[in-house]
């Protein structure tokens, strides 16, 4: 938009792909839509200020499922200070949502993904794992609603962005993205549009004792889910070197010189992430 | 927007519920998809400014589809002055394309479809019935491509809202609508987001010659294409009495006290229009 101030990003969501109606309530699906497009809005530094919502359903599909959906996404966006401002129906086959979120950029100008220089730091906000946790749980059949594995499958269907933190990295941060694809192949993003490398220290990612626990149950590697599990909707960014980090942000690697991402010095070889025609 | 400058739309396009890939071409659905939230922009006074594009689709989907598909956004965005942002692009068994639509206001306030008030002219910009017309053609098998009746099959496939009309009715028109479900239905969302009724002189409706003969040799009536179909994408509004109208604006109709839209004096009785669940 011509005063520059305007900050929109748009996302879909596939039932079956994207969500499973026998996983997710209908006001968890619409809290997750939500929280994807709000999360990439304060991944650009600007404050959430509305949705736009298509809503793609067979006539057959429950009024009460709908009223549930958007009871979701208005909770989310009360959560993110934003509102639901129109939409659009129609019918399909199967569910589908469309949303856009707008945002007005708080400083003057937005975090790309293109600012990251050689000797920054890289910190992260929110936690990575847990939704890649809670989704290898109800893949397994694993997860009793209530016991301590809970909060993890909880993770996974309605993630909660951390919302402040990325504003307050807003005219601070040199880089910033919502990691929605896995942490490997969003800081990679990063990595390509500076034109730096970026080095993941393994070891300073958080792992809270549930996902360990999970680990353990399921046979998996924590740190899989930790660098390529994606929809944890944490933040990305990069500060300055010597910068003291805002509220919410804790350190986990550098920006060197180079390209691409390494996680403990080596370059990633394993799976990236989310592949969106697999 | 704090400003309160931004008009947003958001529109989704179905495989075979909105377009089918046999009649369109790919270059086809994404003109038409561009035009039908482009109009909706300028129907509300605002002059476009850029497009998101989210694209669900199987993998199998050719690349060139998408390509072309894309050629068509673009090109339609120019014919409106506008361009394309960004998007997003999934994985899904049927194409599905979610466009949303930026406008900046010309004028301090939007034109809503609330402000017709007794006694004001309803006009109408672009013409309406060829699309119907055409989409009539090409399920009776008869559109025969470079014949008389090509211009019609082309009005369905490839509407041009009149987008010049529209900017010229910002600040002058009392209401103004996109008629994309049919001339009676929307005038139908005038009057109840009004409080009036709305007269329809269909004597006063343009026909082309084209419509004529594309009635006569399927047995229709032309009346009911242009009353119920919408997709040629004219625009309607309201002006004060006595207004010399703009450019590209033709009187159809008078707002007077009450409610509903009578067509020569009577109720509609017929089918109004598009049916999303239908």
């Amino acid at each position: 938009m011509p005063d520059g101030r305007v900050v929109a990003t748009t996302d879909l969501l596939v039932e079956d792909r994207h969500f499973r109606r026998d996983w997710s309530t209908a006001a968890d699906v619409g809290a997750k839509a939500a929280a994807q497009n709000l999360a990439d809005v304060v991944a650009m530094g600007a404050r959430p200020r509305t949705l736009l919502v298509g809503l793609a359903c067979p006539a057959s599909l429950p009024a009460d499922w709908v009223l549930d959906m958007i009871g979701g996404l208005v909770a989310e966006c009360r959560r993110a200070g934003a509102s639901i401002a129109g939409g659009d129906v129609t019918g399909a086959d199967r569910v589908m949502i469309a949303i856009t979120a707008l945002g007005e950029l708080a400083v003057s100008r937005p975090v790309t993904r293109a600012g990251a220089r050689p000797g920054d730091v890289v910190a992260l906000a929110g936690s990575v794992g847990s939704s890649a946790a809670g989704l290898a749980l109800l893949r397994a059949g694993k997860a009793a609603p209530g016991g301590d594995l809970d909060q993890l499958v909880r993770a996974h269907l309605r993630p909660q962005p951390p919302y402040p933190a990325g504003l307050a990295a807003a005219g601070r941060a040199t880089a910033m993205i919502d990691v929605s694809d896995g942490l490997v192949q969003d800081l990679g993003h990063v990595a390509v549009a500076s034109g730096v490398r970026i080095d993941i220290a393994a070891a300073e990612l958080p792992c809270p004792e549930a996902v360990e626990m999970a680990a353990k149950l399921l046979g998996a590697q924590w740190r899989d889910w930790a660098l390529t599990g994606g929809e944890d909707h944490a933040l990305a960014a990069t500060f300055p070197a010597g910068s003291v980090l805002p509220d919410g942000w804790r350190r986990v690697g550098d920006v060197r010189e180079g390209d691409g991402v390494r996680v403990d010095g080596e370059p990633w070889t394993g799976q990236t992430g989310w592949e969106h025609f697999r």
